[in-house]
């Protein structure tokens, strides 16, 4: 293992009913509260009007921002800003999934920040301060509810960029697997797809003796898939609602890195450069670029691959040789991905090479790519051509 | 699931040389601090002198409460609150196992409890407010460097008595596995079973749908045996200490019953009653009791026993009623205890029947014992009857 500091401040209240905590988490009386969300699903499945109903026991004055987009976008984090500052908000609420409570991370550290906001995002600003901000998770997927980890998009320039800092912990999530009842069926693929990917990501790492955080990861693999398979055809299931949204914050709060190098992300840092010039779901853009991650650095080095296909796809490595057993469990991860109905080749999304040098241009916006195997240029055509 | 809110205030520093933290952790320089130890054994193996020295880089008033036993008593707690009190203590730092952590957990919350601290213990009092305390672990067993737990004994009762506050958890802990390589033999036993039970009564809950958490204790179970097995013939291998201590922190901060029902803990409560007469070793009699308890509760309900056979100890189920494949399970687990060294009777510590009336009593200091099965008095005396 390797020195570590595990201490999560986020409170995360789960199950249902777990709203009626949000007027106590407001701190008090008359607060102007901005509720973030999205396209506006929220008042059509019931959650806006439940949280509408405990902001006003608490007498909060609501401001709202809505319209944040699924890779959400610098301006709209830009329009937050101005309307905390004009509106003096005292407390962020973003009331839906990842892409909404990324958006609200970043307009919590752009409120204080004198300069440009995207100096942050693009870790060259440093911040020291931070509105407070609490979630209501609608999608169970990003983990977002539950770290400082925020994933913004600057269509001007087609960039993705992921960023951190301690100051973006929610101050509190509410999590209420009634909440994702109707998320339609793509989205909870994508969503299952993400959570198996931060797990699979965790995995990839270099860090010797983590017996017990590798079978926890195993742990959470196995249950999302199980739980998985039965879900997406059974959306209204309160039980698998309930392992899915559990295991996708416990995916990506640390529990399965503590003591780790963190992992590889590499095929995060690739999705992302997709997503930002074709703007495909991540869930999708994952399922199709991360067997393929998986896959060629198996033949650099298949010794976690086949850990895994041992572990958690139960591949007999017997009389197999290492990459034989790896592959085998790649297969399968790509077999399970399809069977609930996840794309495996970028062309199901109509995109092919004719940007290629592009996607690996900015796949190298920070300055390496990935830990488990650092990936040159080459290989991470290679890794996308293989993905075409 | 149980609707739960997940959140540990605890700052958990892991790892080799992490005593550095102790200067940040104070908040300031020239803090009154009590350090608060055990028998000694931190002043020959370099522990003391680490601790010391980071002490005066922050230029600390050190005062120090040495001789907590390890069944910790009343009569301790109560000096040490007097102490604090006369000497206008600003934190407290344990230094030691969970004896010394769950004493300075007692005073923490009794130096500004105008009652008698016991009321706080037996859990009639209501404490709004306690002293900052801070651990240096050395011992890895209970888990209290990272929970609100303590457990102190009142000898001219003759009572042992869990209880729990949100006010008492560790503002700050730090774990080198170093700082256990003296710890010996049976000690080291001890607490390899002390972490396991802790992980068994929260297996032995009975909330539905909790796949993750079940195979997260699975994994726990199975990582401390692994590495139990090696530990107790190499008790300065870095590896091995590192991969239990971490177990053991992890096996009860709530990470194993998050939106389970907590789990049993009658097994505690009725080694709590033998401890309290006989003040033998924690671990010990949680050796001897639990199998007993486990073997007694399969007879009315097998399932959660066998499910820990087949997951756990590989027992095949094939061709075996429910109770046959636990009684297995429950049998390969003392089979464990007793090769690393664990006792099984509780006539290895001279205890026969002539105080099993009083044995019954004390273990109904709460009002009812377990969970999993209710236990009453004719249950709990069987359980004793089979452990003598």
């Amino acid at each position: 293992m390797i020195s570590f500091l595990q201490h999560n401040p986020t409170k995360l209240w789960f199950g249902e009913g777990q709203i009626r905590q949000l007027k106590s988490e407001l701190g008090g009386t008359g607060k102007n509260v901005l509720i973030v969300y999205g396209g506006g699903s929220i008042k059509k499945n019931g959650v806006y009007d439940a949280v509408l109903n405990e902001l006003h026991k608490a007498d909060a004055h609501v401001f709202e921002l809505s319209g944040v987009e699924p890779n959400p976008r610098l301006t709209t984090v830009k329009a937050g800003i101005e309307l905390c500052r004009k509106e003096e908000i005292d407390l962020l609420l973003a009331v839906g999934g990842g892409s909404v409570i990324d958006c609200v991370k970043a307009i919590s550290i752009g409120v204080y920040y004198e300069g440009d906001v995207w100096d942050v995002i693009s870790r060259k600003g440093a911040p020291d301060r931070a509105l407070p901000f609490g979630t209501v998770l609608t999608l169970a997927a990003t983990g977002s509810e539950m770290n400082n980890i925020s994933v913004i998009t600057d269509w001007e320039k087609n960039e993705k960029r992921g960023w951190g800092s301690p100051l973006v912990f929610p101050q509190f999530s509410i999590l209420d697997p009634t909440f994702t009842f109707s998320v339609p069926r793509d989205q909870t693929v994508y969503g299952i797809v993400d959570i198996m990917s931060h797990a699979l990501e965790q995995y990839f790492h270099r860090t010797e003796n983590t017996p017990m955080i590798d079978r926890f990861i195993e742990s959470l693999l196995i249950t999302v898939m199980e739980a998985g398979t039965e879900l997406v055809q059974d959306l209204h299931n309160f039980k698998l609602r309930e392992t899915v949204m559990y295991a996708g914050t416990t995916a990506f709060n640390e529990t399965l890195s503590n003591g780790t190098d963190g992992g590889d992300w590499g095929s995060h840092q690739i999705e992302h450069a997709v997503s930002a010039v074709y703007d495909i779901p991540h869930g999708g853009g994952l399922a199709i670029l991360f067997p393929n991650w998986m896959s060629y650095c198996s033949e650099i080095d298949p010794s976690r691959m086949k850990k895994l296909a041992v572990n958690v796809f139960k591949i007999s490595p017997e009389g197999k040789s290492e990459l034989e057993t790896a592959k085998e469990g790649i297969a399968a991860l790509r077999s399970f991905w399809n069977s609930i109905g996840a794309p495996s080749r970028l062309a199901d999304y109509g995109i092919d090479d004719s940007k290629l040098d592009q996607l690996v241009e900015k796949s190298f916006m920070k300055d390496e790519v990935g830990t488990y195997k650092v990936l040159n240029k080459q290989d991470v055509r290679e890794i996308l051509l293989r993905s075409m």
